[in-house]
C-alpha cells in the first residue's frame, strides 16, 4: 500500500537569537527565518548567487548539498557545515546558527535635514459641531443631519460620503450625545469623533528608503515635527537591493504582497509607537505623505515591478496620487489619505522630487543635486531648466559587494587617512567601537588616501611598497587596515577598488553628462547639494580627490541630510508645496544615460582616480 | 496535577442532508450547521425564543437541557429527544437530524415585472486603443502613456487613477502588445483589458430582499436582461426577519460582517454562475445597481443597524451612493462601481424608490403603491406630491407566526374558497402538491372566505356551526382545512386570525392615514399598484373583502411583480433615471405613523373584517 506522507510538525531554532519557527512542511531555512521574524541577509533575493545567507546547521538534518552551494561556498565552509539558508531545506527539528556576517546590522540613519522654513497650509481641518438630536418628528438620516448642520453653521457642502466613514457617524453621534468633531479634507469627511477634539491635528511623513525608513510625527497646526524615528526597511530580508526585491516579487506569486506588507507593517509599528509616546492613537493620524524611489512606491501600492527591472524601465505611474491610507493598510483615521508626490521616471522617484523641493532656492542658480544610493539620482538646475539622470552606482557605498564592507553600524570604519610623513594609517569607527569592517564613507576615504599616498595608480591598480600592502594568494595586492589576533582582519582588495571605481564612475559620468547636456563646465556650478545618509557622512574632499565629484570650492558643497524626508514633511503641512512638487516633476527632464551620445566615453573617463 | 483540556477534533453530521461540520471546540448545533452550510430556520436570531430550530440528536451527547428549552419545547418533544439548535452545545462526535419543520424551504420568487420601456444611457463605455510602445527614447509611465493616447485619439482627459486599477495597466499593455480596451465611467478608468473587447458590455442589477435576492444579468449596450435568477437570502440563517438579523448584528461582535458576507457571497455565487452560463467572467461585470430596504442596504455596506431598530429609527445614510464593487466584496471588473439608489427614511428603502420609479407614469394621477412584506411600504402620489408610510405588518403574510404557515413552496395552500351552497372547502396548492401548510395568499383567501361564509364575525371571532370548525382543548375554535391520517393537519386558529387582522390592519391604517393626510377618499384613487411576490400572488378580491385594500374597481389594481428589481434594472442601463430616482426620493415625504394624529383610531378601525 502506498504510504501517504503525513503533515508532521517540527521546529527550527535560530541561534544566537533563540527564536523558533514552527513548521508543518519542508521549508528553506531562509523562509523559516522570515517566518520566525529573524533577520537574514540576502542580496540576491534568495536565488543562491550572493552567498550572504551562510548559516550553520548545529543540530538536525537538511536537504543534501545543492550544486549551487558547492559553487558559492568555499570548501572550508562546506567542511565546517555551512549551508546557504536559501537553498537548504529542513523537514524535521533543527537548530541553525546565523553567523554575524549573515545578520542584517542596525545602522545609523540620517533623519534631520536642513530645511527651508515652511508655511502651514494644512491638508485637513477640524470643526466641532452640535447637531439637533433625532426625534420622531425629525428622522433625517445621520448623514443628512450632519450635512445640513455643516451647511447651516459653516456653509460647508459635504462631498459624497466615503462608505467606510458612514460606519463611524452613528456611533460618534451617540457617544458624543450629538456633539462631534469632524475632520474635513477639502469638503470630504475623513474622520468623526465624539466631543471636541479640535486641538489634536496630526500627520505622518514617511521617507520610504530601500534600506531605511524615516517616519516623522508632525503637528499639522504648527508644522513642527513632534518626533522622528528611523528604522531599517524589513524588506531587506527579501533582497538587499531594489533589484533583488523586484526579483523576489517576480518569482513568487505572493512576492509583491509580502514586500508590501513588510513595509506597511514596519511603518505602522513605528506610527503606533510614535503615537503612544505622545498620548495619541493611530486614529489621530489625519494625513500621510510618503516619498520613495519608484520601486518602493510601486511595491507599497502593490503595483507590478517587472517593467521597472527590464529596459526601457517603465514605471506604472509617476503622477501624484491621493489614496486612502487604509487602502494600502496604513494605520490612520478611517478616511485619512496618503499623498504620494509625483516621480519623474522609472529611476527618478518621488524622493528625488521631494529632495529637490526641500532644497529649492527661489533665485535661479546652477545647482547640482546628488542623492547617492544603489541608484544615484542626480539633477542639474540651470537657466530655468532641470535635467535628471539615474546612475546604477550599485551597493558598494552601502558596504555591499566589498570584501570587508558593512553598513554604518558600530565598529564600521567611517574615516581613514594616511599620515603623509610616516605613512601611518589612522581610522575612525562608528561609536568608536573596535573596527570590524568598512562602511561607505570609510572605503571612499580609504581609496582617496591610498591614491594620495601613491598606493594606487590612476587606473586603480594597487601599488606595492607600503608595509601594509600585502600580496594575496592569487597574486593581487591588498591593503591590510586592521590585523590583530583577537579581531577580524579588515582589508581593501583590488576587487574592492574596482567596485568603488565602478560606483564613483557611474556617478561622475552622470554628472558629466548633465553638464554636457547643458553645455556648461563644472566651474559654472554654484552649488552641489549632497543628500541622504551616505551623502551626509562622506568627506567631500575625498569625494573630489577620487573624482566622484568635480572639483569645486568646498563651501559650495552642502551636505543636507535627509532632504527627501524634509520634502515629505513640508508637503505634509503645506498643500501648496504639493502642487509645487507636481510642477517641479513636470519641469524635470529625464535623460536616459545609456542612450546619451558618447556615454561610454564619459563613463570610461570617469573611472580614473 | 491539573489537567489541561486539549483541543479535540470532532465532527457533527447533519441528517437528512448528510453534511458534516468539523469542530475543534464546543459549538452550538446552530453554529455548526452554519459552518457546514446547512440551512436552519431561526426567526429569533438564535436567542432561544422562537422554537423554530428544533433538532433531534440521533447519536452523541449535547449539553444538559437549558431552562429556555424546557420552556419552549413541549414535554413530548423533550421526551423524543428534541433540542433547540441554538441552545444545545456539542463537544464530541454527534449525528443531528434536522426535521423538515426546521429546514428553510425553497420558495417561489417573482422576478419578472411589467416594465416601462427604457432608453439606454449606459453608465460605462468601452474604447479600444493602440498605444505607442515604450522605448528608451520614450519612457513615459504606463499611466501617462494611456492618458496621452486617450486625449490625443478621443479628447478624453482621464481622471486621477484608482490605485487598484494601476495594477492592471502594465500587464494589459504587455498582454495586448500595446493594444487594449479601456472601460470608462465618466472619465474614470474602471477596467482595462488586452485586445479589443468592446463588444462585451455587461452589468448586474440586484434586488436584495430580506427573504429573496433577485439578480439580473443585463446587456448594457441594448438594455436587455440576458438572464434573471432568484435565490433565497442566506441571511435567513441568522434570523428570519430584519429585526432578528439586526439583533444578531448587535449581539455578536462579528455579526454585521457575518450578515454582510452572507449576502455578498450569495450574490457573487449567482453572478459567477450567470456569467459562466453566458461565456462571461465576473470581470466582465462593469457596473452594479442594488436596491433593498434600509436594513439590507446598511448590512451590505457593513453599517451599524442599531439605530434602525430603536425609535426614532434613524438610518445612517439615505442618499444615493456610488461605491466600488470591491469595497463591499462584489465580484466585478477591478474598478467597477455599485450604484445604490437613495432611500427615503429608516423604513422606506431604495427598493420602494425603485418600485415607484419603475411604475411611474408621467401624467399626474392619484396612485397608491403598496409593497407588502414584513414591513409594508406604501406611497400615495396625488396632486404632484408623494407621501410614504411604513407599516409594521409583520411576517404573517410570509407564513411566519401562523400555526400552519409556510412560504410559497410546493404543498403550500395558496388559494382557498368555500362553495357558497355546500360550504365545501376547496384548496389550490403550489405545484399541486399535497397540502402541508398555508402560505400568505392562502391565509388571506381563507380569512376572506370564512368571513363571506359567516364563519367569522367582523371582530374576527371564529363562529361555530360549520362541520370543519372544531373546538380546541383551550376552548377556542379552529378551522380544519386538511385532516387525514397520512398527512399533516392544516388548521386556521383564532390566534392565526388575530395575526392576519393585525397585519392587514397595519396596512390598511397606513393607506387610510395617507388618504387622510391628502384629504381625499379611496374613491379618488385612480390606481393601486401591488408589488412584490406576495402582492403579485394574492387575490385582490380577498384583499378587498377583508378590508386590507379599500374597495376600488378591480381593473384599477395592478399586480406588477418585482417592480423594485425592474427599477434597479432600469437605473442600471439609464443613468438619467438615477437622477430621477434621487429627485423622487427628495419628493417623497415620509410620514411617521406612530405620531400621526389619531393613528390609534385609524388602526383600531382597520382591524375589523
Amino acid at each position: 500500500m502506498p504510504q501517504v506522507e503525513q503533515a508532521k510538525r517540527f521546529q527550527i531554532r535560530f541561534e544566537p537569537v533563540g527564536r523558533r519557527a514552527r513548521c508543518t512542511r519542508p521549508i528553506s531555512i531562509m523562509d523559516a527565518a522570515r517566518q520566525a521574524g529573524v533577520g537574514m541577509l540576502s542580496f540576491c533575493g534568495g536565488v543562491g548567487t550572493c552567498g550572504r545567507c551562510r548559516v550553520r546547521i548545529l543540530q538536525g538534518q537538511a536537504s543534501p548539498l545543492s550544486e549551487t552551494e558547492t559553487k558559492v561556498l568555499s570548501p572550508e565552509d562546506i567542511a565546517r557545515g555551512y549551508r546557504l539558508a536559501c537553498r537548504a531545506v529542513i523537514r524535521s527539528d533543527a537548530v541553525v546558527d546565523i553567523p554575524c556576517s549573515s545578520q542584517p546590522q542596525e545602522q545609523r540613519l540620517k533623519l534631520e535635514a536642513e530645511e527651508r522654513p515652511v508655511q502651514v497650509v494644512a491638508p485637513v481641518r477640524k470643526q466641532c459641531i452640535d447637531l439637533p438630536p433625532a426625534t420622531s418628528q425629525d428622522t433625517r438620516s445621520n448623514w443628512t443631519r450632519l450635512e445640513d448642520a455643516l451647511f447651516a453653521q459653516y456653509g460647508i457642502r459635504l462631498e459624497a460620503p466615503d462608505p467606510e466613514l458612514l460606519q463611524h457617524v452613528g456611533p460618534a453621534l451617540m457617544a458624543g450625545d450629538w456633539n462631534v468633531t469632524v475632520t474635513l479634507r477639502g469638503d470630504e469627511l475623513v474622520h468623526i469623533e465624539p466631543g471636541d477634539t479640535s486641538q489634536r491635528l496630526h500627520g505622518i511623513a514617511v521617507d520610504l528608503g530601500s534600506t531605511k525608513i524615516a517616519v516623522y510625527l508632525v503637528d499639522l497646526a504648527t508644522g513642527h515635527v513632534i518626533e522622528a524615528r528611523g528604522i531599517a526597511n524589513p524588506q531587506v530580508s527579501y533582497g538587499e537591493d531594489v533589484m533583488s526585491r523586484i526579483n523576489h516579487a517576480m518569482l513568487h506569486a505572493d512576492g509583491t504582497r509580502q514586500l508590501q506588507s513588510a513595509a506597511v507593517q514596519a511603518i505602522n509599528s513605528t506610527v503606533v509607537s510614535l503615537c503612544a509616546a505622545h498620548a495619541l492613537q493611530c486614529q489621530d493620524v489625519l494625513e500621510y505623505t510618503l516619498v520613495g524611489n519608484t520601486a518602493m512606491h510601486h511595491l507599497l501600492l502593490g503595483l507590478p515591478t517587472r517593467q521597472l527591472a527590464l529596459a526601457p524601465y517603465v514605471a506604472s505611474v509617476v503622477r501624484a496620487l491621493d489614496i486612502k491610507a487604509r487602502q494600502v493598510g496604513l494605520a490612520a483615521a478611517p478616511g485619512a489619505y496618503v499623498h504620494l508626490p509625483p516621480a519623474v521616471a522609472g529611476f527618478v522617484g518621488s524622493d528625488h522630487v521631494a529632495m529637490v523641493l526641500a532644497s529649492w532656492i527661489q533665485a535661479p542658480r546652477t545647482c547640482l543635486r546628488v542623492d547617492i544610493g544603489t541608484n544615484t539620482e542626480i539633477s542639474l538646475a540651470h537657466a530655468g531648466r532641470i535635467r535628471a539622470v539615474s546612475c546604477a552606482s550599485g551597493p558598494a557605498f552601502e558596504g555591499a559587494h566589498i570584501d570587508c564592507g558593512m553598513k554604518a553600524a558600530p565598529g564600521a570604519i567611517e574615516h581613514v587617512w594616511i599620515e603623509p610623513g610616516s605613512g601611518e594609517i589612522r581610522l575612525v569607527t562608528v561609536d568608536g567601537a573596535p573596527p570590524i569592517g568598512l562602511c561607505g564613507s570609510g572605503i571612499l576615504d580609504c581609496v582617496a588616501a591610498m591614491r594620495q599616498a601613491g598606493m594606487l595608480s590612476a587606473r586603480g591598480a594597487i601599488q606595492p611598497g607600503h608595509p601594509r600592502i600585502h600580496k594575496t594568494a592569487s597574486g593581487t595586492h591588498e591593503l591590510v587596515l586592521v590585523s590583530s589576533d583577537n579581531a577580524p582582519k579588515v582589508t581593501v582588495s583590488q576587487y574592492d577598488i574596482e567596485r568603488i571605481q565602478l560606483a564613483k564612475g557611474a556617478i561622475r559620468s552622470g554628472i558629466d553628462v548633465l553638464l554636457d547636456a547643458e553645455g556648461i563646465t563644472h566651474q559654472q556650478l554654484d552649488r552641489i547639494i549632497l543628500a541622504g545618509a551616505f551623502g551626509t557622512y562622506i568627506d567631500p574632499v575625498s569625494a573630489i580627490q577620487i573624482g566622484m565629484l568635480p572639483g569645486i570650492a568646498l563651501d559650495c558643497i552642502d551636505q543636507v541630510g535627509n532632504a527627501a524626508g524634509a520634502g515629505a514633511r513640508q508637503m505634509l503641512v503645506n498643500t501648496r508645496l504639493r502642487q509645487e512638487a507636481i510642477d517641479l516633476s513636470h519641469r524635470i527632464q529625464y535623460l536616459e544615460l545609456t542612450i546619451y551620445p558618447g556615454y561610454s566615453r564619459f563613463f570610461a573617463h570617469a573611472l580614473r582616480l
